[in-house]
């Protein structure tokens, strides 16, 4: 049994890692190239405080990506995956990765551009890629979705196409309603959706 | 008009630079974590002469990039743009781009995780992109494509679509002629193509 006092200091330092994650998401979206110094600031703890927690500015920005990746996976889980035809199911589930990407714009930036070690990247879309499987699968066996194409392919093709039309909308190369239908419409044809 | 010392001075310049490039593509397909030193043994030059031509290894591996790019788009100018079915053609081009990776598949993983400036990536893309624009916009124009998504868009998910095949078979997810199968079926149902 762990004592009180042991108890208190780790919900202080989670509430310290949190207070830090939560300034440095909204200061780094302001200003993509904040120290960790100003995000101390920011943060109203000590510079050698987030380094206590965020051994680098690297692997906070990485703790950046882990807290906005449980930020979409919970909007998704709030669209109703199981619910209404598939193909809607689906652009539900990629609306509300869009908006966790589009209330960050700025930050989303940075983040694509961070060296990800290879395994970090895959856990933090299997949650994301989990949810669209749940949903094409759905789609495959009631028809909805047209046959001879895996499964994995489709979801990886799925979210190949939503960073994409991202990155047209982010670069001014489409303005967001024509991005938005162009990923809708490239989804169902994909998905062979009727 | 130059002098001919100076006029073969330039011509000995392009000839070292040329025979690093081909030393360095070489090794790096090999052995990824090839040192300048190596590059420069394997060339038959010395270190400071790598160094004249490439101040860096990164602008080094950029050099490298931007001749892999020249070989894609010299084999997909062979691949005949303007003749038969669109679709037909389309798939010739994307063949002709997997075949340059296909060629170089250690390298190829080398220069996917290069930090690359966004400006050089787009020149880059741009001579590839240009290529399956005139090839979707012929299929747009006598109808064996399907309307309502923006050419420029279409280029972008084709590009998208070809490297997410080659991801997939790259880490193993899905076998070579799966990955193609799915990347062929998938670009014919985006294309809206009968």
């Amino acid at each position: 049994m762990s004592s009180s006092p042991a108890r208190a200091r780790r919900a202080d330092a989670r509430r310290s890692r949190a207070v830090i994650l939560d300034a440095a998401i909204r200061l780094l979206n302001a200003r993509p190239d904040a120290s960790v110094d100003a995000i101390a600031t920011a943060a109203g703890v000590t510079r050698q405080t987030v380094y206590a927690h965020f051994p680098s500015r690297q692997r906070l920005l990485a703790a950046v990506l882990d807290r906005l990746t449980e930020e979409t996976v919970a909007e998704m889980d709030a669209a109703g995956l199981d619910t209404g035809p598939a193909a809607d199911a689906l652009l539900r589930l990629i609306d509300a990765g869009a908006r966790t990407a589009g209330r960050y714009p700025v930050l989303m930036q940075v983040l694509s551009t961070l060296p990800v070690p290879a395994e970090e990247d895959q856990a933090r879309h299997t949650a994301v890629a989990d949810r669209l499987r749940r949903v094409i699968e759905r789609g495959l066996r009631t028809g909805e979705f047209g046959h001879h194409l895996p499964v994995g392919w489709l979801v990886t093709a799925t979210i190949t196409l939503s960073h994409a039309a991202s990155e047209e909308r982010t670069a001014g190369r489409l303005p967001d309603e024509e991005a938005d239908e162009a990923l809708r419409i490239s989804l169902l044809r994909l998905l062979g959706a009727e």
